[in-house]
């Protein structure tokens, strides 16, 4: 039919489905650097921590009472709580916690939060199939791989369209990371990749809802179930994403199909993870750690005038909230960030408290906080300028945050990350256990003796 | 972000997701004219004898045996079958087995197969449950309006895109026919249609492969999961359908949301729904109806010199296969129609099977078949010319085929095409017994005894 008025069919595509299965099903078991390899440990660890923090949130207290209408099987763990369900409802489940905070890991090239999707239909399998680590880590690396290679495709343009990229490639990168854990071939890796391709999960206007982290979930869910049924034998498009009709040229204008194939085997996405040291939005967190150094430099907030910021307009354009009035708003407030940033040299989710975004003193120095917009600043800095009641002024200029990818968490800031999200939830003891079972992973026999940690 | 290329967004929306909650949920119960309560029972009736005569289709072993490795409860009837799975599963499955055949309703508007996502969820959901006939009676024709109505919003545009239009609309029909069997209210239904439009299942490259049937299934699914969902309190945007990132706005650039509120709760969707003569793509059906008259005409297959058909664009897109190699094939082939109607005067399942499609006879007479493009012919029309032998040249002219909205099956032929389907699989009498019910649906005091009947 002619009738279509987007940008013209692609009928030269490369075979993106054939290559990608291809890739995940024969790229060789810890087949990159020292430096991927403990990239990949990073990520699950990051994301475990994340998935156990919010274990109790509201949001997973109504997924699981929906999912428990179905009397699942005990097969894999609900992670941070004592429930067991089917491995399609834990990949659910722990996809949705994962990303309830915000607080997760960002594939900055594309936004996709790129573990949750792959980490938690992986896991879920393993941990019911008796799984090694060594398998976990190569599906992970090799998962996420394929969702953020077709995420470099997409994007701007898919995501832009209003599709929340990570439900709508996260998919793809659970499917070949399961399609890997259940050692399905080259031809059968196709078929998950082209059953997953048919089901994207995710729109950007249910950001601010609990459907926002379903869509990770979502799409775990999906891509696992996608591997299982290929293992069956049920058939796919093998052009399932390049194609005409396919996933990539329905869903985005932008087809880049080289993002797929150059140095693939060679480069891995996964390099490219960062880690949040603070629970909301990125584009406040030059600004939080800017703050967090006045603390350093011993600024309190009694003897501060006002602060002021210079940032590039899409900072306030999406985190402008001049009066946020609880929790979720605070996280889209660039001035309670600062406020909490200097008076607790820190943002973890407990300084998204509504208590804490109603407390008169951090309003007290929300309200002195004051933003400039200035475009020849880039997205991920700023210049905060701190001016005293006694008359002195303080400068502080960061360029790349804590947290990016110029400036990464170290392994004993993510390791204090972890514990402050698992620690209220499993105790110390296992939050200092479940961290030295993740360092070694790759290593451990049977993910259960790591997945038993994770419940009370 | 101002980076988008597409059809600018319309922020002018009516409330389309909470329109549609209302009338889900507060709609009276049987509150339309008889002959809608009797379509509803034709298209019932329709769907569940494609669903059984699919039940043993390698696509539903395949996607059994995948369900199974979750361990499901016995909850709910894989129709035609002996095995009961969760309700979830069910709904899949039997969404699967619905559409495996390619014979199930048509809503020709849309080219929506609205039985297949918001049946199978329904009665997957009312089995398990205890449901009266009644109540499934009113969420079938509830469920399939909001599915229609939103296809009516963005057809053709969103099916040109490349979504298959069934899977991508019929988990919002879905989610409204069961959150209309769990009696949720107004607002619960609407983050259950929010939930549901996060995930649209299809794309159209699909064709010819499992995961065609598999996309009402998974939008019955998914669709069944947001009400359970949405009943223990998940939320969504009440906004998820029509926002400019909600669903319809990113997956369409046509978006003629009168089509929701024009005679809402007067017009009913479900009477442009139709039922399939052949077991094929519509756009076959007017040639096979012409070759199936030329039969009856007397014509037999030595006599034919030729067949030309004149016909339009699409079918010849859709259905151009010149050399189908197996039964599947043979669906998208208006060559292996026009030769089995001829020989055999019908086009059920069995003339679709591989046996069929390579048997000498019928590929002899397929090679004669000759099409010819004529955009002033309606696509869903018409002109048949056989050049016999002796030099006669006889023309059947279809404007509307058999089976379409001016020329429908009638009951009896309904019947005829239910036990054709269900007899092999379940025998005679419970054919005969399952019909009975059927026709009676709305008086059944528990939709169990209907299901009990659909199991060996």
């Amino acid at each position: 039919m002619a009738r279509n008025t987007h940008v013209p069919a692609d009928l030269a595509a490369p075979p993106i489905t054939s290559i990608l299965a291809k890739f995940a099903s024969t790229h060789p078991s810890r087949g990159w650097s020292e430096a991927v390899e403990h990239e990949a440990h990073r990520t699950f660890y990051n994301w475990l921590g994340c998935a156990i923090g919010a274990a109790h949130h509201e949001a997973a207290d109504a997924a699981l009472a929906a999912v428990q209408m179905l009397e699942p099987a005990a097969q894999a763990s609900v992670l941070g709580r004592s429930e067991k369900v089917d491995m399609g409802s834990a990949a659910l489940l722990n996809g949705i916690t994962s990303h309830t905070f915000d607080f997760d890991d960002t594939h900055l090239k594309t936004i996709i939060h790129p573990a949750g999707p792959v980490a938690s239909a992986v896991l879920a399998l393993a941990e019911h199939q008796g799984i090694a680590g060594r398998v976990v880590i190569d599906a992970l690396v090799l998962g996420i791989d394929v969702a953020c290679r077709i995420g470099n495709t997409m994007y701007p343009d898919h995501y832009d369209r209003g599709w929340h990229i990570t439900g709508s490639t996260g998919m793809l990168g659970a499917a070949a990371g399961c399609a890997r854990v259940l050692g399905l071939n080259e031809q059968q890796t196709a078929m998950a990749l082209g059953i997953a391709a048919s089901q994207p999960v995710g729109l950007r206007e249910q950001f601010g809802t609990m459907t926002k982290p379903f869509h990770p979930g979502g799409a775990a869910r999906a891509g696992l179930m996608s591997a299982l049924m290929a293992s069956k034998g049920f058939t796919s498009s093998p052009r399932a994403i390049e194609a005409p009709r396919g996933f990539v040229q329905v869903a985005s204008d932008k087809r880049a199909w080289h993002e797929v194939t150059d140095e693939l085997g060679e480069r891995f996405e996964i390099s490219f993870n960062t880690y949040k040291p603070f629970a909301c939005g990125i584009v406040i967190h030059p600004s939080i750690d800017a703050c967090v150094q006045l603390k350093d430099k011993g600024i309190t907030p009694d003897q501060v005038e006002r602060i002021e910021l210079r940032v590039h307009s899409l900072v306030l354009e999406l985190t402008g909230k001049k009066t946020p009035r609880d929790g979720l708003q605070g996280k889209f407030s660039v001035y309670h960030g600062c406020a909490v940033g200097l008076i607790y040299g820190k943002a973890g989710e407990d300084e998204f408290a509504d208590a804490v975004v109603t407390d008169p003193r951090v309003v007290a120095l929300r309200d002195k906080v004051q933003a400039t917009v200035d475009d020849s600043i880039h997205e991920a800095s700023v210049r905060v300028t701190a001016v005293l009641k006694d008359g002195r002024s303080i400068e502080v200029r960061v360029d790349h945050a804590i947290g990016s990818l110029e400036n990464p968490l170290s392994d004993s800031q993510l390791e204090g990350k972890f514990i402050s999200l698992v620690e209220p939830v499993l105790g110390a003891a296992k939050a200092k256990d479940i961290t030295a079972s993740c360092w070694s992973l790759a290593t451990l026999a049977d993910v259960r003796a790591l997945t038993a940690l994770c419940r009370p």
